[in-house]
Formats: C-alpha cells, sequence, structure tokens
C-alpha cells in the first residue's frame, strides 16, 4: 500500500493533548488530499519509566523503526528529575536521537505577525527574522567518553567531544542544501580559535563550501553569535553548529521571536527519515487542563508533509490555515494578550481543522 | 614604599587610546586620594607577536607576576587571524590567564539609564537589570587535551572537558562570596542532563551552597539561561558557570544592555590579584582614529580600586564622574544618538578626569 506509516509519541505533560491536535490535522488532510495515514502509538519518555521501567522501550523504538516518520508530543517532568541516568526521560532522547541516526536538528525561527509584540525584543529589530538554525545531534560532547576519575587534585568529572571529518561534512552539507532553497547564507558557528573539533569544523565546512558557489559562507565565533542575534536577528538564514552550541543557540534563537508555543522542529537523519516535535516542553503545570498551544504540534505535521512526504501542497494549507486562525485573533492562552477570551487546546485545533 | 604596582598593557587597535584614558584616570586619583601608582608596560597580542614572535613574552609576564594588578586594553586583530595557533593574540589571552592563575571572570552587565535605548530589548524588559557573570576561566574544555586522530570513520578531532571538585569549588565560592554583597541569589548554570562535568558542578556548587544559607540558589540549564536572560534579564543576580557557557552567557548577557562600550571586566586568582580590561574587543576599524569609547577601560579601573585595592571611595569617584559625564550628554561615537555631537576619546577621558 502507499499508507505512510507514523510513529506517534504522545509522551508526557502536555504532549496527548497536543498529539491530538495533530491527529485531527492528519486525518482531515487523508480526506482533503487523499492520503492514507497508518498510526502506531508508542510509549516514551516519563510515562515509559512508569509504565515499563525505561525511557525508550524497545517496543517503541520498532515502532519508530518500521515507520516512515515519527511524531513526538513532549516528554519529562519535575516527577522523573532526580531520577538516576538510565530513568530519566533525556536519556531516552538522546538514546531515539543515536538509535534512529538523527543527525540533523532543524530549527525555524519565525515571526508570526500577530505575536511580534510577545517577543522582549523591539519590533523593529525582529523585522524580518526569518532563520533556521540546524543543529548536530547525533556527536560532540553530548556522546562523547564522560567519567569520574581521581586526578592529581581529588575528584575530577571528564566529558569528551570528538567529531569527524564525515560527521561535519554531512551536516554542513544539510545546511547549504536548505539554504539554496532560501535566503543563500549559511553561518557556520564555532569555536576555532579555542577548539580542535571546531578547527575540523570550520575547515570541513569550508570545503563543502566549495560545491555551493551560490551560497554566501561566513564564519562566526559562538560567542559573538549569542550577540548577534541580539543585534541582527534579521540578517541570518541557515546557522549551521555543533550539537552544544546548537543546543544554546537555537533557544536562544526561539526565544527572541516571541513564539516559542508556535515553533515546530524537525530532526532528520539520512534519506527523508524525520522525528517531528513542538520545540516547547512538556509543561507539566498546565498538562490535563485543555489549554496548552497546539499549534507547534500542528505545525510540525506540516513539516513532516514537506521534508519527509514531500506533501508541499498540504504543507501549505495547514500553514495557511494556522495563520488564518491566528489573524482571525483566535488565541490559546499563552499567546493571548485578553487571557479572558482565551480558547482551549481542542477549540484551537479544530479551528485549524476546519481552515485547512 | 606603599606605592601599588600596575602591569598595563595596551594591545592592539583601540587598546593604547584607551588606556591612555585610564591613565589620566590613575593620576587624577593619585592627586585627589594620595595614592601613588607604579606603572610599568607589557608588550602583548598582536604587537608582541609583530615585536617578539610570541603573543606572551616572558618579560611581559614577569611584569605582571611583580604587579598588584594587570590593566589590559584590547588584543587581536585581522591581521593575525590565519596565524598559526602559537602565533594567535588568543594564544597569548589564554596562556596569560593560565600563568596568573585567574580563574573567576567577573562581569558585570549593567544598565546605562541614558543607553536604555540602546538595547535591542524593550525598556521595560530591562528594567532594573544589574547582574554578574561569574565566569570559570581556567579550566573546562578550553584547556583539556586536543588532538586529531585517525578514527574508525577517518580522521576526527577531540577536545576534552575536565573539573575537579576543587576547581568548582573554588569558582562557586567566589559567586556566593559576591552575591552576599548584592540580592543574594546565585543562578548556577550547567547541564547537568547530559555532562558529567556538569553534574559534579552541580553536585558541588549545592556542597558550596550549604555555607551560605542566605544566599538563594537555582540550578538553571543553559539552553533555558539563553532563554531566560531575554525573557526576565532583570531577576538574575549572579550567575556562575564553566569557562565556555560562560564565554557565550557573558556576551550574550552583555549584549542585552545595549552597553558594550561601557562594560567592564576583573578575572581574579587567589589573593587580591586581579587583570582588568574593557569586554569591547580591540576595533581594528576604528584604531588610531581617536574615536573609541574609553568608559569601559575607566570603569575596569574603578572595579581594580574596589576589588585589588580596596579604594571603595576612588571607586565610587569614578563611577559617579562616568554617570555624571553621560548625564551631562556628552557622547562617544559609539553610543552618540546624534553622531554629529559625538566627542572623541581624549574629550571624554579628560571630562571623566575633570568630574572625579
Ligand atoms: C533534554 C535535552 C537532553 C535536550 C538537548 O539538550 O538536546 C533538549 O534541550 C533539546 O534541545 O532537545
Ligand atoms: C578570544 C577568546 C579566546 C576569549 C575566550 O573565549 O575566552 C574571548 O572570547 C573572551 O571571552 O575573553
Amino acid at each position: 500500500s502507499d499508507a505512510k506509516k507514523i510513529a506517534v509519541i504522545a509522551g508526557d505533560g502536555i504532549g496527548p493533548e497536543v498529539i491530538a491536535e495533530a491527529e485531527k490535522v492528519l486525518k482531515r488532510t487523508e480526506e482533503l488530499f487523499g492520503y492514507k495515514f497508518e498510526l502506531e502509538y508508542g510509549l516514551f519518555g516519563g510515562i515509559a519509566i512508569d509504565e515499563r521501567g525505561t525511557p525508550l522501550p524497545e517496543d517503541t523504538l520498532a515502532i519508530c523503526q518500521k515507520a516512515d516518520a515519527v511524531l513526538l508530543g513532549a516528554v519529562g517532568g519535575p516527577k522523573w528529575d532526580t531520577n538516576p541516568k538510565e530513568l530519566r526521560p533525556e536519556t531516552g532522547l538522546l538514546g531515539i536521537r543515536k538509535a534512529l541516526g538523527l543527525y540533523a536538528n532543524i530549527r525555524p525561527a519565525v515571526i508570526f505577525d500577530c505575536l511580534k509584540e510577545a517577543s522582549t525584543l523591539k519590533p523593529e529589530v525582529l523585522e524580518g527574522t526569518d532563520l533556521i538554525v540546524v543543529r548536530e545531534l547525533t556527536g560532540g560532547i553530548y556522546f562523547g567518553d564522560k567519567l569520574r576519575r581521581e586526578g592529581p587534585n581529588g575528584q575530577e568529572a571528564v566529558d569528551t567531544c570528538t567529531y569527524s571529518v564525515k560527521e561535519v561534512e554531512r551536516i554542513a552539507r544539510s545546511a547549504f542544501e536548505i539554504a539554496k532553497t532560501r535566503k543563500k547564507k549559511v553561518a557556520s558557528v564555532d569555536k576555532a580559535n579555542v577548539l580542535e573539533t571546531s578547527r575540523l569544523w570550520r575547515e570541513t565546512v569550508i570545503r563543502v563550501a566549495a560545491d555551493y558557489p551560490d551560497v554566501e559562507l561566513e564564519h562566526v565565533l559562538v560567542d559573538n553569535c549569542a550577540m548577534q542575534l541580539l543585534r541582527r536577528p534579521s540578517s541570518f538564514d541557515v546557522i549551521v553548529t555543533e550539537n552544544m552550541f546548537g543546543d544554546i543557540l537555537s533557544d536562544e534563537a526561539a526565544m527572541l521571536t516571541g513564539s516559542i508555543g508556535m515553533l515546530s522542529s524537525a530532526s532528520l537523519g539520512e534519506g527523508s527519515f524525520g522525528l517531528y516535535e513542538p520545540i516547547h516542553g512538556s509543561a507539566p503545570d498546565i498538562a490535563g487542563k485543555g489549554v496548552a498551544n497546539p499549534i507547534a504540534t500542528i505545525l510540525s505535521v506540516a513539516l513532516m508533509f514537506r521534508l519527509t512526504f514531500g506533501y508541499h501542497e498540504a504543507a501549505e494549507a495547514v500553514e495557511k490555515a494556522v495563520k488564518e486562525v491566528l489573524d482571525a485573533g483566535h488565541r490559546t492562552w499563552d499567546i493571548a494578550t485578553d487571557k479572558s477570551a482565551a480558547i482551549g487546546t481542542g477549540a484551537m485545533g479544530d479551528l485549524i481543522v476546519a481552515a485547512i
């Protein structure tokens, strides 16, 4: 059959609530565009720790491996924060990235016109900001050897950061390919004046850039990038960087848009397989109350349509529907100026579905 | 004699110009307060590479080691950016930090009332922002083993990040001691959900915190801190973190104040010895034109008075003089709204000296 298999992982906190709205969108696009989606559900994160004793059960991983794409809600919460490492949701997150080979984390940071005022940055500074952080996701200090030992001065801890030319090449290529379809600018972020991995990073990016003569490349030191994101966010197009720097800079970029409840992400490997998730967390404080904003998850579906399935028409239809509903003034609690007029998770999902 | 020995390192770019103004301030406080300063000059950075073939000549280091404090202008420039590692200004900077044992980098991020508008953040968000980033400066991935090797997948590079309990203890203590004199809040920043060095960091900070029951401690993950600095800058008092995270976050914090030409820094070791410098760079594009802003360097002198010499009265006098001159509307080019009315480096220095 030409049905697309989607592994659906609701996760913790508001995860199940926002995923429910994304499923409505999947269903509606099946009806409208004649697609066929087969959903399979997996336990993951805190709920998997509670029910299975591990954040990433083998059957969940198997479901993902058989699927064409994974749709993830959110994982984690204070309940598991003091657990030992093997029993923490983050460990599941790092495990699934590695197991599925998801080396390219794509984090668009865009300004929603109607939310410009929500940013702590001045609107005139934000004007025109539309950037993507491409973060290497399966290498670097996240996955290097870690240890405790007795050193010359007593106890010490060690983390190791490793990057191979191959790892840098493939993420650089992802960034240039994306830039080619956009404003044709790549800012490669490193700390080449201090780190050996950054020097290898920079050399390799320069080599890859030779294959993309029409894309402009600049090198930005990570400390300077943290500043330039605040000073001239709209001058960036694609920012590519290693895992740890990407963790920090993608969150900084997200926050400056003022639209943290609206931003989607993709984590891609070889081929068209991808994992899609909102960038916001599991928000345990509002979980179960039906007030969470489902837009980031719905936009993650649009990203899945575009990047994994090549369903460009549907992707656009979903994005347009979101814009329409927002332009009509509908707001969930997190993005409402007038909180008393805020609508719930389900109502927002229904409005978007109706607008597709 | 009770003369204080100050090693003066002008460095590159605008370094000599801003240092000249700081020297006027030293001279004026000698007259006014009866202090005695003995200045000794050292070559450092790019100019030392050119004249001596090394960014940190031994006699410069000796001058610093004999001194009570070091006053540094700025180092670096494009001229040396493509040099091999041993012949780069940064290598001198890392070398001097290590050689002088300057493990605590103190980076105040304050808002100058008259420059509130210069920030890209909304003034109401910045209101009340007055924080200090305490960055560990002689450990972590900056100083760990670095290498290239053939790995299973071809060439790779490795950086090692190490922290000992002792290193974390002493920087944590610096942060709590500073917080005690301020708003009594410490935010310790780490990535304890991923890094072993961060787990050791967090355990150790918690242990040290027990000695400061009147100081409130929160733990913030580095990605979250990059966001919270944008969302609620005024809620921070003292932020303490490791070398690499501190490099990024202290620059982000500086940029959000909008006052990058005005911020000073101190790098402290054991005892009262310290190195003081503006946080801005050598600005080669405006070097030699007499237009650089000397205020950050002059405020670095005030910080030296306070932290190394205990000259609190003079520190306050200098800070007050800067404020007065700014309040009277005088501006160098970088901070002028009306650029045509901007005054030069020397004129700004003279006005401040006259106001002390
Ligand atoms: C939860 C944590 C391990 C994770 C990361 O650091 O990668 C998160 O911050 C993210 O960015 O997805
Ligand atoms: C020049 C560089 C090595 C240095 C650092 O990263 O420490 C600089 O960015 C700083 O913050 O003083």
